[in-house]
């Protein structure tokens, strides 16, 4: 199994390289009758699209998203949903001389060792351009999340050492609305004006010393339902974390208080119950056992920064050498805010699959499912 | 699919409750000729069994392994290893009570709701002693790993707000089979003495107060060989991922630097190549584009404080209110010691079974294989 | 993957050689809240159990499952539910001359080519013992449909050219109850004493020739729902394929009409609708497109002659000569009655899992489960 | 699992309705390094395009494939290879019509039934144009075993009663490129002038009648290797089962001597040593207890007659009601011919997949592979 799948029940496969001809996704096991176009999905597609801002590549890509199966009157149809976006701004030139060597804090040494060879141009496979069948998929499983009343919203949390203050975070979120377009308004989807701030003048100083920065991306799901996640290895906070693992530059992932519980106390850690029936809070992020709870989901997801940069640095070459060189090319200063979309497609994913794997748990609820009851 | 199963081709299943008859697991996909007896896993079980010292539970099991089949004069067949460890002290009458109401921070209310009912008894299903199962998988895995130079070691490296010193263990580091040893001496396997020192007063003070700590541990697979790890979603760092986030109390997990590598910047993250073709540093913790480069891999696993504590807690019962309880039985004050072997046994697991997946990545390896060559 | 798993979401592993210390089954994704015990399953095993006439092997095996997992107070918890049979009546001292050589018709030097050696001790793992395992995870499919209202019966069709005439099996089906009650009455589960009859004078010519005889087993799964089965790849029939040639000497299957079809018009073979909406004829057995129409699933497997038998035989031997042998044991002269159950055992397997993957198949559907209907 | 994924490490997924806008395949799991170019695949689709001889659809599609990823300067790169064809002739007005009925044979009912809905154009996901992505997957499948020495080679053995002449079949396989001109040669791709005679007599009298026929595809796999199948569930004939009978209309599998064997003696069945080592028979079809013993594989696969004819015949409306209808529409009157070169594809897969899955069977040869011997 080559690992271009993703999920069980909902599975979404991506393909294509970033200068070949299309990336694309298919989507298998979507259920039948949701509403879907191609605009539900462009709509994602744009939130991760190069050339919005200064802080991301200048490169211009349309990435615009075909529909190619599996939605018949405007519905889906329960058969496998094809998507496909044509790679248009390529730049092939660019590319021939790294060809050549191995760029540090790249997959070119991994992909030459493990294939024998490698597509050169721009990462290939490994390129970021990759996330984009991931935002296909994502934006189809939030589609069918959304009708449950899931919704999955991430942030940038932050940059370098310019983080947003947790207060203002759990002020916000207490008006998902709002904070949803307090995300979409902020240029770095940093819902925290004072923080952002700090992160601009940080990368302004980074892309003067031609280097990159790091950052992190918190995501929310709320609206969960309880149930999701299988005891033993496919809980629930497992598939999260090889989700998001499964995303390039990723180094760690926080669920709930993550590693913060590491330095805590149980009489501190554990989520007491209020008379209420809630918790008093939320340590747990929602889930218990590698089960959701009903409460929300919280997960941060940790980048390492952007490897192209355009200062001189050490690399080796296929004859053995190591040398200096300069990357060219145009390249992110900081991958992070282009990868909210990302971390909300691939939670979208893992939650939407893991509700459907539920499904089957109880007798009794196969049983009212076949109308055999009484 | 219930999520007992871990891996595509090296293939763990385990099975057991902690109060049930016996727990076990069955091994699929071990390849043939491989020495192997009972005493080889029990060497790995006896690492995580209660009992050992006042820091883990006054519980007494011998957790004695027997294998079932798949061994044929002492060599793997090819065929399912199943192996069974016995439950002995069960103790049930403790966990009456309990059968009443939902254990802050643990599982209980999750699988009430999944399955309209629960295994009281010492927490079913979610209870501790299911690593069983995976121990007796990964002291298989690290077996075969070991025959192909590939050691596995993990160690605790911080209890509570004490942690191990960096600098202490890159040194150790220096000398593995000393490590080792020193990890085997400590009853915290804590290869750092002093920091051991202030752990043991701290667990001390958290007995006193019946209160429990958190801790971390880390994992160094050296010997490592290049190409495990598929590409996207199946990428080494996904399912190590995967793996640590599926052992139950892991909040947290970091790769290489791990979340420090988000607080800084390409110049000093990237990896660069040394003339003679190694590399400067190790913050990638030996995976580029989730392809193991050849280096060390590096991880640590964050753990939340064991949920079970004296004290006076708000418990919720099943008629919906929220009184005071207080649990008893004997639990651990800290889970990490007991969880070094399962961090372990994870990590052989996933190792392995990449390495067995990449084998089929190219066609002249292929072709070597069916010797087809010209 | 080495192939000792059956299901996506009901899934049975088995493990266990024929002469190791046990043979079992591991059942994860069994749905929770199903009545069972240990009975059960036993009454199933009886029916595969050697010793019962003169026409199965004089092996005696008790044959007892203990169930060691995944049920709690008289119910299934969700868990694996893993079942154990302990091999008793070994004989090992027999098989000390094949290991020399490779019987025809056995599996002995193709498990020698793959794995290198081969547990040449009755078979090992590609013994008929290895059927014990599927019985078990059978008996609970079983259970789960019986609540659903849907029954899986299969009887002894043809032994050799002796076969149950079509005509007495149409009438008998048409009481399900009495004809169940035929086919365990009848020594061969044949439900057609006159065939049975012809079929038993067979077997004693085969007995005194030192020779054995193929045969044909039908399945009928009645009560049926509508939905199970996903097209394309896995089809209902496909899924039912898989699991019948899965069985150890297993060469053809027919569904529905079978190769009948082949030679048949589509204004015959079309199943034409009645004006009542129920259809004229079941060619196509139940399934249409891959997927059940409501209607019974009929299929049929037909079964190779026991290849071991008391003549001399030409046997390759491990040092490459080809010389005569005479294999000794007790054999099966047919292997078609004990199959009956294995039959029945994989048709439930593979029915169970497809209803349950069904469950997923529509929002709307998905709406009412997590009660999100407007 | 929506089922539109077959295989485990050569993976291939397909997608597309016939009146969508396009139908492709995506096959993940290829080794890197095979020589690859459009026309290779192309050359297979031309045998299942329709508008070939009077003896198929009327319909004219081009059938063009295009590779969208997966190949660089000419070669797989060991990432997804994503093919698409367009869909040209798509005649949409030719289908309303039977969206308010389901017709007698299809899958019209039961895509209903699980979906809530079908996209009616054409069959939708359950015409046959859907074999496209499977021979897309199959031209690369049997590129790979080319390398390896291994040809896969299907033709028609029967159509209705008219049968190729067994002798003349065996006598033909004894020169395999003579063998496969003359199929090619021949407009129902049967190898026999006699027999193809005979069948396109059986034919007219079909078109005449406003009917169809049956028929029956043998399939040869030559040049195999020994290792291929994994012991139980996943038997290299169970897995060319599942593969056969995934195929819409197939309704019966033969591996080997196939239902003949039922009626066979052990005796007579067992394929005996000669002196030589070889077999004397391959009653076996070249596969011992479900894993390939290098002689060639043989099996046979049974269509039902096409279900869409133009006669009159009792439909069921969606209103509940049974009326006649008229379908309308181009329609092979055997989909046999067509459907040979789909065969092929699906045993070039599963077989491949096998092969693949072996490579990990023993710890020498991994230890071979990862050059660890000492």
């Amino acid at each position: 199994m080559a690992g271009s799948t993703f999920g069980t029940l909902f599975r979404v496969t991506t393909w294509g390289e970033s200068h070949g001809k299309a990336i694309g996704a298919v989507v298998d096991g979507c259920p039948a009758g949701l509403d879907l176009c191609e605009e539900k999905i462009q709509e994602y597609l744009d939130r991760r699209k190069p050339g919005q801002n200064r802080y991301t590549t200048a490169r211009r890509e349309a990435d615009s998203v075909e529909i190619l199966s599996g939605v018949f009157e405007g519905k889906t149809e329960g058969t496998p949903i094809s998507m496909m976006v044509r790679n248009t701004d390529q730049h092939s030139r660019d590319y021939s001389e790294i060809a050549r060597y191995y760029r540090p804090g790249h997959a070119d040494l991994t992909f030459d060792r493990k294939y024998g060879f490698r597509d050169y141009r721009g990462g290939g496979r490994s390129s970021g351009r990759e996330t984009i069948g991931r935002v296909c998929g994502g934006a189809i499983a939030a589609a069918v999340l959304k009708e449950m009343g899931i919704t999955v919203t991430a942030w940038t949390a932050s940059i370098g050492t310019a983080a947003a203050n947790p207060d203002n975070i759990g002020e916000g979120l207490k008006n998902m609305a709002a904070f949803r377009r307090k995300i979409m308004e902020s240029e770095l989807f940093m819902p925290d004006p004072e923080a952002e701030k700090k992160a601009q003048a940080y990368l302004e100083k980074c892309i003067q010393n031609h280097d990159s920065s790091g950052g992190s991306v918190e995501c929310l799901i709320s609206g969960m339902k309880s149930g999701a996640g299988e005891p033993v290895f496919d809980k629930l906070d497992a598939e999260l974390g090889k989700a998001m693992f499964s995303i390039g530059a990723v180094k760690a992932v926080d669920i709930g208080a993550g590693r913060n519980a590491s330095m805590s106390r149980g009489s501190l850690n554990n989520d007491m119950y209020l008379p209420d029936g809630r918790k008093k809070s939320n340590n747990a992020g929602g889930i218990l056992g590698g089960i959701s709870d009903g409460s929300s989901i919280l997960l941060r997801v940790y980048f390492k920064p952007t490897p192209s940069i355009a200062q001189t640095q050490q690399a080796l070459f296929q004859d053995g050498s190591v040398r200096n060189v300069q990357i060219k090319g145009r390249h992110d200063p900081v991958i992070v805010p282009r990868a909210v979309v990302v971390v909300e497609s691939m939670a979208a994913m893992t939650v939407l699959d893991l509700l459907l794997r539920n499904m089957t748990s109880r007798l009794d609820e196969i049983m009212r499912f076949y109308k055999n009851e009484a």
